[in-house]
């Protein structure tokens, strides 16, 4: 068990070594992207939570590139941890917690332009600590080269602190990022981890036949501890600008028309479905009495749902919906290309 | 316990009964409404359910006074109710089930005219049969008529069966449609009921502080049968089209801008956030597999999302909210006309 482990206590600091860590991540992702978008600035509201703790949102409104776009980091405490994580951490039972994290999402107005979303955290609660996040991608029209940089980048940032990680934790993103009703991904995923810590079986989630399961059992136990972690939650924070920035540098001025802006709301549809549904970070903050608005900044500005939409045969809407909503080897199945050339075209 | 008691056994013919009442009630609901449109015409599709059963579906799109609107009838079946029934309704466990319900939600184009949702539904399963339903209205304007009309015929309706029902359902609604995370009611409400069968405990919900409960405690058990349950659908089915049709005649032809309709794409929201993370008929639905679409069916076909929007102080954005999305007396409160004269005209 963890807690037996001598390496299992936490460093000296390590409370404001996470916290710097995560903060200086939303500082920088935050001047990356106004650089990008060149017009919108991100406006900064700070909150207290009654039962302790608080936070820095930030929110860039009405953009050149970004529709909405929000950058939150928070630092809570409370008394004990809420059923949902004491199920997965039954020894942080009757303990206080603290808990610390950085989470992105960013709508462009585009609907060539992806969305994209980060989350980085931290928890301690009493003799148990451990690190999550990941970023993943969400394209409203088919981009293979774009689906290829994303993760060829997240893979990189990964393999510079081991390269069993992305093995997994690609996996991991596309099991999470799942609507179960649509039978669909979120998107074409990413990189997704969860409840991290000296215990070295990276993967800790909950479906034993899938695909993430699989790759963990061939590699675990690995040598991990809290430094290797903070490594990675680091290396891939900074892995997250150069991930993504190129995407939007291809796609943003590139000219759309009302069909294609109609796709993307239609689209934005699964987002919010995914979010408050199934997505665990809403439903810890909605639980942990956390700042609705903060949470809730995630949607998407302007939705739409359509009964029994169908995109045509043969579309690019058909492309994206049969295969970017998939998972996908995207870094090894050559067969994608073949798949994808005919349509990914812009006009 | 309900299933010892001689009169526990549904009639003869009791599934085919409540088929027929529930089909026929989306029949005469949409050939209602189509009347009032005008225009707009419900498109059918049937479908069938792998499990058992299936349904039919009735979607309106793109109307004269509706924007979307959907009456869904279905018929299910299986082999065990998923586990938030169960815990409800232990002695159904190990049992092959057996339901049928009409659903329907109007979102109509005009800010000024409300969304109006309508359930009523019946189940067997092994030893336990049940009835629930209810009507609830979500204006995005403050008009105390409308409200007091909704209730007044609810009211009515609940009364030709038993005066205690309207006394019970109706705050069991406010706390049913209860947004936590946002300290609002979804609307100004209507009556809402689950779980009635012979044992006359009026309220069976979740929280036995609340009104609800309370009006409850005072009154029960009443005598109460299945022929009882059974009228109650009946007369509170029968009384939807005189609850809402006259509000729509009242006031779909006023001219609105653009502020109206941004504000009601911005309420539609709570819509969405309520059905996706509350509703016990959505969850029931995707967790027994049901056809994705037709749950989804109640989501508004175009919503927007404002992170800390907040409306002008003393504006009629501000009365909706502040008094339109918190329970209220609104048919024993003589303080309502007052509070909301100032700010309800249309012009």
């Amino acid at each position: 068990m963890a807690s037996t482990l001598p390496d299992a206590i936490p460093p000296d600091g390590s409370r404001s070594r996470a916290r710097d860590l995560l903060m200086g991540l939303q500082e920088s992702i935050c001047a990356g992207l106004e650089a990008l978008d060149r017009e919108g600035r991100f406006l900064e509201e700070t909150w207290e939570r009654p039962e302790g703790g608080g936070g820095r949102s930030r929110v860039m409104k009405a953009g050149r590139i970004f529709e909405q776009g929000g950058v939150n980091f928070s630092e809570v405490q409370g008394e004990e941890l809420p059923p949902s994580i004491l199920n997965q951490r039954p020894e942080a039972k009757g303990h206080p917690w603290f808990a610390v994290g950085t989470s992105m999402v960013l709508h462009p107005r585009s609907p060539w332009v992806p969305t994209v979303h980060l989350n980085y955290r931290y928890f301690e609660a009493g003799p148990v600590w451990w690190f999550g996040g990941g970023a993943d991608l969400t394209p409203y029209y088919p981009f293979l080269e774009d689906a290829l940089h994303f993760h060829r980048t997240l893979k990189g940032a990964c393999d510079a602190v081991d390269p069993l990680y992305y093995t997994v934790f690609k996996p991991w993103c596309d099991e999470y990022f799942f609507l179960k009703h649509r039978g669909e991904t979120r998107g074409v995923g990413g990189i997704f981890y969860d409840y991290q810590d000296v215990g070295g079986i990276l993967y800790k989630g909950s479906d034993p036949h899938g695909a993430a399961a699989e790759a963990s059992q061939g590699v675990s136990p690995i040598a991990q501890d809290w430094e290797k972690l903070f490594a990675l939650a680091q290396s891939c924070g900074e892995a997250f600008l150069p991930s993504y920035v190129p995407i939007v540098e291809r796609r943003a001025s590139l000219p759309w028309g009302e069909k294609e802006r109609q796709f993307q709301l239609y689209r934005r549809g699964r987002y919010v479905e995914f979010n408050l549904v199934f997505d665990r970070g809403t439903i810890f903050g909605l639980q942990t009495n956390g700042r609705t608005e903060s949470i809730l900044m995630s949607l998407p500005p302007l939705v739409r749902w359509e009964y029994a939409y169908s995109p045509e045969a043969g579309s690019r809407e058909a492309l994206l919906t049969e295969v970017f909503t998939r998972p996908q080897n995207w870094l090894d199945d050559a067969s994608l290309e073949e798949r994808c050339a005919q349509r990914q075209a812009v006009n």
